[in-house]
């Protein structure tokens, strides 16, 4: 299920009993648990520039939709829908961006980006808009996963899987 | 299904018995027909930098995926990835992106986006990299249409429905 190497592997692996674990990016960066999902793990986007913005990354190691198997691209589509959902329930944006690139850490991750009234390019996607990352506090954070998590439906297990409780 | 004034439910309608209709960007844009499928009508993409760049339209108007029903959006994405398939099977991409965005015309609608060994800017999204469009012609676009199509599962319906046969 895992590739030697990849970093996405690395954080599926770190979170399966952990709350947060460091991201692949900067120094210092830390991805923080939304939810264990069938196939994914949901978690903060470290740059909250755009409030919610979240990813929700395959367990299975695989590049490409249509590599995983059937049901399974399925259930991981459902998943990214669920965090997609509570995102718009939760912070109410005009619009919903969803996407899977790859191009830098080709591990199936789909950005769900809220886009808000305030946008400062509203008509075009985040990446023609450069901006200096805003990384919460712990606190803002929290709040933020809390918010989320209010949404979510029954199919995720946001809490007990990650702190390993056994009940 | 439908909603007044929307340009991608004006490309639905006219794509139901036609092979090609007006895009709605530059004057004298093209939308070619690729596939009718069962929730949505592929297109190519107007401009062809990116070999293979397609539009999964929803024949169904919806801002956003969860606002489908269940198996509407399933059978959506599903629709999506029968082109992602076909066109990395055709054109051999080193990676696909995949993006449902709205930010412009707030009707469903995936990019689905090849990228090849010589992107110019690989590791990034196609949005970081601007570039004059590559308007093919219509023998490209023929030629591009057929090798897509050629990998286009049995779910596809690409030329009966388009050209009413009424068999």
């Amino acid at each position: 299920m895992s590739a030697p190497g990849c970093v996405f592997c690395g954080v599926v692996a770190e979170l399966w009993r952990a709350e947060r674990c460091p991201g692949p990016g900067a120094p210092g960066q830390v991805y923080r648990k939304i939810a264990d999902l069938p196939t994914s793990v949901a978690v903060l986007g470290p740059d909250q520039f755009h409030r919610g913005y979240s990813l929700v990354i395959a367990k299975r190691h695989a590049t490409e939709l249509f590599e995983l198997p059937e049901a399974e691209s399925m259930q991981y589509y459902r998943d990214m829908l669920v965090v997609a959902r509570a995102v718009a329930a939760a912070f109410r944006p005009r619009k919903l961006n969803y996407e899977l690139l790859g191009n830098l850490v080709p591990h199936l991750h789909w950005h769900v980006l809220p886009r808000y009234a305030d946008d400062p390019n509203p008509q075009h996607p985040v990446w023609q808009h450069p901006h200096p990352p805003r990384i919460p506090t712990d606190a803002e954070c929290d709040e933020t996963i809390a918010a989320i998590r209010r949404h979510l439906g029954p199919t995720s297990d946001p809490i007990d899987r990650g702190r390993g409780s056994g009940v």
